[in-house]
């Protein structure tokens, strides 16, 4: 295990080339600024992993998400061992979502993983007591990734998708999460009541474009709930 | 048919003169960034085709609209045949909207055609089973061109704007939305239900400006509909 | 009367000093930018107008707001004769504003004078059929100038800002205008029914941040009305 | 008792080195830009407070927030007596909520302390006349600090927030806030009805990730009390 090298310091990463804009220490800071924007992320809420090569980067725990350097990041291999870790005196912890990250990698074969504290996620749950929700009839169904039939959804199919319920440590969520990937195999999230949602994607996009449908169907979702259409 | 040139590679388009901002290479990609940040065109939904001399500038399709370059691009003549082509590299795909946006531009003469993800057209055709919508005795009215009269509508005008019902695959729209041209031929755009708004004008700023009037007057619609005002 | 020198073409702006960030040619399309921002002015909507010395800098009509340049602005002297017009091959027009901008320059002696197409305006219309909204019991009352008595708003005093009806033309506002400003002479805007409002204020600072708590004020008056709380 | 000196006018602060981005006179700008973005602190609404080794660093009073620069801040000592102040040209007066800073200086301990003008608040306090707002089984109560117990919140504990009554000064609330301030040993934050929030912690970002949690806690509050569930 090392410590991230200078190479990875904030200064150097503003002069890399075009081509490295994709490598996770770029591509995690920039997104996490762009979910807090959307007020995904705020008060330290939510977290991001992305495997690159055989490598998983990984958000530091409990910090600003708008705020993570490139030279924040955790870095372990596919068997959970650190690779490269922040500088001791940063003071950073990993993500306490690690191990639904790593559950997202090793059983869906993802290649990132979205955690947001999302408010459409809590309200949505909060109009919906059974375990799932079930959205239909919507063009933007058509991006939502059907990960048993490894294609995209057509507009007029059924959307499932799992809720569970919350538990005190994130940690404690990786035993649910599990049954819900097994009794969900076409899901590409799952979510957890009162806390948000995990959704992941084959790459980077398609789990943040999928994170952005599955935001847009929850908002109408909601709508007809509430207002009985 | 040539591939693109780089010419229009993204380090020679930031160096351009400023006459070239309003070229559509330049344009639909900060159209398409402005849009996003409302909301219109998120995970990779909507669309946005622009008519240049005699050629259209089309926007690729299944990509983050907010991060599209300019050298992304499909240019077609009027006759849908392929001028320029982005390199293969990059895997691109024309906009599957692209036959309704030939559809503007030979049905009514636009100039530029927007495809939009909405979420206030999505909930205003929930609340409105009805095929068309009518809104009256609202200023903003006065920013929407009445097509058959050649003017903007006044404000004390009734605007009528066709719904037209969801396909399973975009190209199906066609068929519909060339009836709704011809019994609407006051209107500049058409709603499509549980999935979003096609909207064109003479130019790309008669476009966008009405894009953003029909959003206002929805908000106002939904607002009143709910609220029974 | 002149048409505007090049020394307000925007190369030259960007280099002025920093004393003229105040000069109503930068300072107008900056909150122009603003406005569109919080969904003030879209649609080409809205418009503004600041004194400066003796001459009324007045932006132009019908376009998108967020995109004006500096030299893009009308000049004309309290009588409303022009002194600085931009260059004819810009094509533009003054604000259709004008007339009201002028009444609130010569009757309230405003320095600054803002109007906006505020969905909240409209919506707190469609709630209120009287002719006048009054508001109580909230802090940001504070931050309203009390034109007749000189001073800032308590807190515990009631606010009363005048509704006039639309019509169907800008200009025709001034009568109903001029009336209410002599019906509520305490009053720093005016709500146009259907349309929006008319803020002003001694310079553009205070008619800005009045702007802003009107907007935060119509807000709670709005959830107010519709939870009966 | 010093005016501010060159060394804090923007120019010099522009050239300072990375560590200096953590001190006061840079992060309150920045912060009063990013909370004026969230809506928290329009029309010259809200103040924040930062200690730095003995300085009390203040925000100035009825200013644009999101227009601070580093040269307009008050600096004074934990007695109380200023130290550093803007320059007289600039004709600022310090924040009215400095007996209340300092009061969560003095009584808590508190290395900084925002008060904001925030919508949610006053709409939250609208639909609860209790003297205190009880929330429960949210996930991101984990975010909120216990002051009483030195640690974080569990998820299922039940978090009590204190609102205080509105008075006619911001200096009249100095006595109802330190009566709260007793009652409630656990609380970070203290409401004012009708008003908005005061909120610190023991650093500014433990004060600002607060302030976003509590914000996201009551727009779920408000939502689970207008819809019932």
């Amino acid at each position: 295990m090392d410590y991230v090298s200078d190479d990875f310091a904030p200064s150097n990463i503003l002069s890399c080339n075009d081509d490295s804009e994709d490598h996770p220490r770029n591509l995690i800071p920039e997104l996490c600024r762009q979910f807090y924007a959307n007020g995904w992320v705020t008060g330290t809420g939510g977290g991001i992993s992305i495997k690159y090569n055989d490598q998983i980067f990984i958000a530091p725990s409990g910090v600003q998400k708008e705020r993570i350097q490139p030279d924040d990041l955790f870095v372990q291999n596919l068997n959970g061992e650190d690779v490269i870790i922040p500088k001791p005196e940063k003071k950073l912890s990993k993500s306490q979502c690690t191990p639904i990250f790593m559950c997202s990698f090793t059983e869906r074969n993802a290649g990132a993983v979205i955690h947001v504290h999302s408010q459409e996620v809590v309200k949505l749950c909060l109009l919906n007591p059974e375990n799932e929700v079930k959205i239909t009839g919507l063009e933007m169904i058509k991006g939502i990734y059907n990960e048993k039939k490894g294609k995209f959804y057509d507009n007029d199919e059924e959307l499932i998708i799992p809720i569970i319920e919350n538990s005190k440590y994130e940690k404690d969520l990786v035993d649910t999460f599990k049954i819900a990937l097994k009794k969900y195999p076409s899901t590409s999230a799952v979510l957890v009541r009162n806390h948000g949602m995990y959704v992941w994607g084959s790459n980077w996009k398609t789990a943040k474009t999928q994170l952005e449908c599955y935001e847009y169907l929850f908002k109408i979702a909601i709508f007809k709930k509430i207002h009985h259409v």
